[in-house]
């Protein structure tokens, strides 16, 4: 992979011009993507942009994210060609730090699980997760440093974990969502993959302007594994890797204890569906009416599910849902930070799903910054990951421990 | 003023056709927009939507809000023909419901304070307020009996209350703001300009599914008359107009008291540009690198102000409205319901402002719904208008309210 730290300061060493670390992107796609197939459409004619802390660093976005020099189409043959007028916001304030958007990465339709072609770029034979699939496959196989993705139940930390990636899902609207095709409102939650932790923080502290991100550190730190037994066993492997982090974790200093999650959490994980499916038939009104059954299948049938909620039952979940955060300040009053697995265990063997995000959707209700750290790596070479969760608008802290943790755990992932 | 009521009666007794609805419309357009200038674009050929609760019923929809069907070109040149995909799915679902969308309404630049050409069908001499300019003056000038606008300051009450129109700022969110162009993501909020506050109530229960919104009632309320001296004195024709709303609500019935405003309104009032500039810079940030110096100039100058905020200002002004928010229960602890007036007085005499928001932000901030009601008719036959506002997401209380002083009121605009 390819560490965006260590790019920026070859660069700023003069040990590497911008114009050659996009060159070796270039290169790089070139090379991988015909077999992994993480891009929509790459800029052959890739440039530097202008000088600033991400100069020289080439970003993969997810093709959901509007970009006025490339069509967004959103992974649905409805948007074939479609290009926005304006880039998002995200993708303005990455381009004026000097980063280069090199092309759009691979979304599953509509950010819905309906799976794309993108393989894992550990194991070709399986999914690389999504609805991010493209950005965390782009970042896997060291096309790109950086890749920007989206999360509304779990399509950024689930895809890192499969593909054996740090990743980022920030604090509920930390990143602005503007410019980013809607799905479920109150869930879509903007981040980033990248090599290591440092390299999001990195990221994370200059496109939001607080050099604070970049800077904590942990000590010492007392984490929380959250036993979810709503939200099902997880496969031999994932219990592996949770083993190891707690085991690393604890050889670093911290202190570990099992923590129950509160019950009004399995009450949000139980209502996810509902919110998420009356918005999202909501959000998507126009391509419901105007594609109906051409819709893909799993979308179709979200946006179905979503007009038989009442508002009833949608005022019903938002009320768990806001018991459920209020809960979390609770829960956060014994710990500073909470472990739990990414996803299951690793990649299933098969292009036909993009996987489980039963281990995800707590957290994105919950709002909880969340931050991937690869811990395990099953045979087949698959990797799976574990997420530290800080509370909420504690997005400096949840990357201080996931720096932490992966120190902690050593060389997991090349 | 067209009834959206009355003329859904007429359609349902079948004494009007949805399509004859429809060409009054265009006939009162054709006949009136030339002086006024209240809309972009107009669909010639409209047609009735399906059965449904709005069928006949033509919608102005303000063009920042994506229409499939009609070119968005945000009030600005940068925009000049630019059509969405997709439409936002607050027209999406008037559409749905029947709803025939008339036309597009002028909006200033982006919804900021350039003011547009558009004429105040009360007197033409005078502004009819903005950002949401043309949706006012549309329905004042009896040209549609239902528009969309949005508020970010105070750009759907004061119109309203310019124009001698009913309108309704909704709690924050309460309508999906999906499909509208942001200015400031934590302010801007989708609404509605009708010819009273049943036409609004019986709109607002339709698209959000929610009948209750249209047959509550309030008896004796008890009201509370917000002291805001943070803002200033209100014009003199402002100090009769709020005289004349108290004294007909007592004698329907209402206690009404004074209520100084918590401390912390005043922190969040004074507080508003910042964060609105902060927000706005980064949302339009593609508009601001790519067209610079060719922006509108109240445009400009907010962006380039937005820029010189930092992080943490940012952050501190929004913990003061979470502050303020928290207060806001204190004094609904007192009263139902809270009186305020809508502007400080009648609309300026000049199409070289939209006027002062001073006496709306308080309420954008807070995300408390708002209804405008005309008060009063100043020499000129201009209007001033007075805002009930309901405790946040109380929407059915401030229509139920907003009725009961209209009631109270008579008739004071045709």
């Amino acid at each position: 992979m390819i560490s965006l730290v260590e790019t920026r300061a070859l660069i700023e060493a003069g040990k590497l011009t911008p114009a050659a670390a996009i060159g070796q992107c270039l290169a790089a796609i070139a090379a991988q993507d015909g077999d992994i197939g993480a891009f929509v459409r790459v800029d052959p004619g890739a440039r530097p942009g202008p000088a600033g802390p991400l100069q020289g660093i080439c970003v993969g976005v997810k093709d959901i994210i509007d970009t006025a020099d490339f069509p967004t189409e959103m992974g649905a043959v409805a948007y074939a060609g479609w290009r926005p007028k304006a880039d998002a916001p995200i993708v303005a304030e990455l381009k004026r730090l000097g980063a280069t958007v090199i092309g759009k990465t691979v979304t599953t339709a509509f950010a819905s699980m309906d799976p794309a072609g993108t393989r894992n770029p550990r194991n070709q034979a399986h999914t690389p997760g999504g609805s991010s699939s493209g950005s965390a496959a782009a970042v896997a196989a060291g096309m790109v440093p950086l890749a920007l993705g989206t999360q509304t139940g779990g399509s950024i930390i689930r895809p890192a974990s499969f593909c054996g990636v740090a990743a980022i899902k920030p604090s509920f609207r930390f990143l602005s969502i503007v410019g980013v095709k809607p799905f479920s409102h109150s869930l879509d939650t903007l981040g980033f993959f990248a090599a290591g932790v440092a390299d999001i923080a990195y990221a994370m502290a200059a496109v939001a302007g607080r050099p604070d991100l970049e800077t904590g550190s942990v000590v010492n730190p007392r984490i929380g594994v959250v036993i979810q037994d709503f939200a099902g066993a997880p496969a031999p492997e994932g219990a592996r890797a949770l083993e190891a982090a707690i085991r690393a974790a604890e050889r670093a200093g911290a202190s570990v204890r099992e923590i129950t999650a509160p019950a009004a959490w399995g009450e949000i994980w139980r209502l996810h569906p509902i919110l998420q499916s009356y918005e999202a038939c909501r959000n998507l009104a126009w391509e419901h009416s105007t594609y109906g059954d051409s819709l893909p299948p799993r979308v179709k049938s979200e946006l179905d599910a979503g007009r038989t909620v009442t508002a009833a039952e949608y005022d019903a979940a938002q009320a768990a849902a806001a018991s459920a955060r209020a809960a979390a300040q609770g829960v956060f009053a014994e710990v500073d930070v909470l472990l739990a697995l990414s996803a299951p265990g690793p990649a299933p063997v098969t292009l036909a799903t993009t996987g489980d995000a039963r281990f995800n959707r707590l957290w994105t209700q919950l709002g909880t910054p969340c931050v991937n750290v690869p811990a395990y790596v099953a045979p087949g070479n698959l990797p799976v990951g574990v997420q530290v969760i800080a509370p909420y608008g504690r997005d400096g802290l949840a990357l201080a421990a996931g720096r932490f943790l992966e120190k902690a755990l050593g060389p997991v992932m090349s």
